[in-house]
């Protein structure tokens, strides 16, 4: 298990080459989440994520004939960035494995920073098989993206940097993928903090450290896609989990929904552009998954913010919708004229604006002569939204949310 | 006409309230530009906009008098929250109107600053007229927007924080609506940095300051919508054409594609969320529109971030679109099982990945037994387009982009 040397070691190793990051107040979430709430702003790194610090952290520890040979890396994502673009920088060949439904943005971007992308396997874990293959075939030194104790280590670095902040923090929230950062952050807060609260965050649906904690050691997961690409690991790490039992004071979890709002939230207050998985700390804290945080100092660590255009238009909707802030009701009606009318009125009294209307008459399950029709809404909020629902059912028009 | 001097009181006036706002470089838009790019994020203010420094300079200046009265101001946008926030905040009595379609969450945002508002006229002329009378009727001290001697000296306060950047800049790229930020900053920074370049930038679709430069005199234009509402400004101040045509060295147009384009770059790159008015800077360094940049130390002025979440996914497809990463692409077949499979494949091998396939029966200007099939594409860029198209057509597949 790495120790509190190890993370400060690590900064020593990574100074030069990455910059402490932001840690802002955030004022007016702070007022919304009833807690002073911190951002420690990771998406502001060059490659977008924390990943470059022990990406950076492993790399300089190589020995010459390792760099000479080249590191080999599996990841669809931030992890891929991170030793692409400082093997890069130190005139290291870095070769990288990705799942072949890899999005093209992330397979270029990885290309821009100097990585040799290898497109192979239908999901990551045969990326990761094949990666370590070639890694034994070429004499390529593996880079795990998680259970490695100077990856540990250098993401650890980030703890440091909290507890050099003007604010004394009462709490930190972290997320958790394969618990390399929180990990490596936990050994750095705790032995100079030991009354520092320490919460780890997973998506709902891939909670791999809380299922490591509960039977006792790492195990798979049964998993759901989740827009926290980031967190999408099926199989805690053996070093993380150590780690975690013994110094995380607790795992949440949170939803899809609850994801896309905190990234609209965001988005919307704070300007910044977080990715799923970045966006999972400030969620566990704005739908109160976390406890005893009332008025206290909060640091949420924003662990990045790479993030497809195309995903990011989805989440926005998402995140409308889970605000309240855009429906889509699906009424029935006669297919005659002024039934539109009539919906359409009730729409604009209750202040709400059609964003778009779409008629199903083929397969609408009604007698011949009715239509369905699917009316999407900008709205100001529930209030909103269930007072038009109310309005509806006083004129006697059929009408249902879709969620 | 306001002098330096001016800007230096209205900094001293607003230092306590209005942080400085950071101006960190960016590498990879360094790279892509050929200058080294700087980014004066006036996003990050609390209400989301540099509007506050004019707005909050105005008020301070008000006698005890006009503050019991209050103050009124038009506009459906940040000049609003700017105005707004600070006269709470200061226990001023502050009315916004707005014209009446003006999105919902800019209305609720204003209103949640404590700012009162009147939903009055079709659009911004009429709530400006409105504002007037109200202000005359009710003794409301009137808050212009632009022309204003106070609120010029405050956007100004921008250009001081600029000079006293380690960096030594040999150009400032500023967006214009009405010409307030720009006239300010000019004064400022042409006072101790004669030498330093000033070059404004306006939508090619609301260039009412080129015009009133060619015409000699503030004159209103003929517009069309823009994506950069905050810079929808029909006629420029008096005041700041004055300084303008004295101060600024050149005022470049930009394109609603450059704009869209541009604020992709910033989300994706710098993880920061601009609107339309705050990246046409950028948008015209990028497509070149100033020569003599090359290697340059530049700043570009982030002017805002305040955008609607349903307007910004338009953009966001407008900004792939125009990088050739999304297109969209309408081919005629035979209705008949096959035939898209084979135009599928083509696809496929071109690395494209299929966003969206509609179907056009009814309408398609076609023989019977025709269709008419548009189909959304993720492209890696134009190259990989060309290509697709030449592949269409060797293949006898009648295609066209949309633009």
């Amino acid at each position: 298990m790495i120790t509190f040397s190890d993370v400060q070691s690590a900064r020593e190793r990574i100074a030069d080459a990455i910059p402490k990051s932001p840690c802002p107040i955030s004022y007016t979430l702070s007022r919304i989440c009833g807690c002073r709430t911190y951002f420690k702003l990771e998406n502001n790194q060059m490659t977008g994520s924390f990943k470059e610090r022990g990406a950076l952290n492993k790399l300089l520890q190589l020995s010459e004939g390792d760099c000479r040979a080249g590191v080999i890396a599996a990841s669809a994502g931030n992890h891929a960035q991170g030793v692409a673009y400082h093997a890069t920088r130190l005139g290291i060949r870095s070769v990288i494995v990705m799942p072949k439904a890899t999005p093209l943005i992330k397979v270029a971007n990885t290309r821009d920073l100097g990585g040799e992308v290898i497109l192979h396997g239908g999901n990551y874990d045969e990326a990761l098989a094949h990666a370590r293959q070639l890694s034994e075939l070429q004499g390529l030194t593996f880079v795990h993206a998680f259970d490695d104790d100077a990856i540990i280590a250098g993401q650890g670095t980030i703890g440091l940097e909290l507890l050099e902040e003007e604010t004394r923090f009462d709490a930190v929230v972290i997320p958790i993928g394969g618990g390399g950062m929180i990990s490596g952050m936990a050994v750095a807060l705790k032995e100079l903090r030991p009354d520092i609260r320490i919460i780890g965050v997973e998506p709902a649906s891939f909670a791999c450290m809380k299922a490591a904690l509960e039977s006792g050691a790492p195990v798979e997961i049964d998993a759901q896609p989740t827009i926290a690409d980031g967190l999408a690991v099926k199989r805690a790490g053996d070093r993380t989990t150590e780690i975690v039992r013994r110094f995380v004071d607790d795992i949440v979890t949170v939803t899809e929904g609850e994801i896309a709002s905190a990234i609209l939230k965001m988005l919307e207050i704070e300007k910044t552009l977080v990715e799923g998985g970045g966006a999972a700390g400030l969620a566990a804290v704005l739908f109160n998954k976390i406890s005893g945080l009332d008025g206290k100092n909060v640091a949420i660590v924003i662990s990045g913010g790479n993030i497809d255009p195309n995903l990011l238009m989805k989440i926005i909707e998402r995140g409308l919708a889970k605000d309240g802030r855009m429906i889509r009701i699906r009424t029935l009606m006669r297919d005659r004229p002024g039934e539109l009318a009539r919906i359409c009125q009730h729409v604009a009294e209750a202040g709400a604006n059609i964003l778009d209307v779409a008629h199903n008459r083929a397969f609408a399950n009604l007698e011949v002569g009715g239509v369905e029709i699917e009316l999407t809404l900008e709205t100001r909020g529930r209030d909103q939204v269930d007072m038009l629902l109310e309005q509806f059912k006083a004129d006697g028009i059929i009408a249902e949310e879709i969620k």
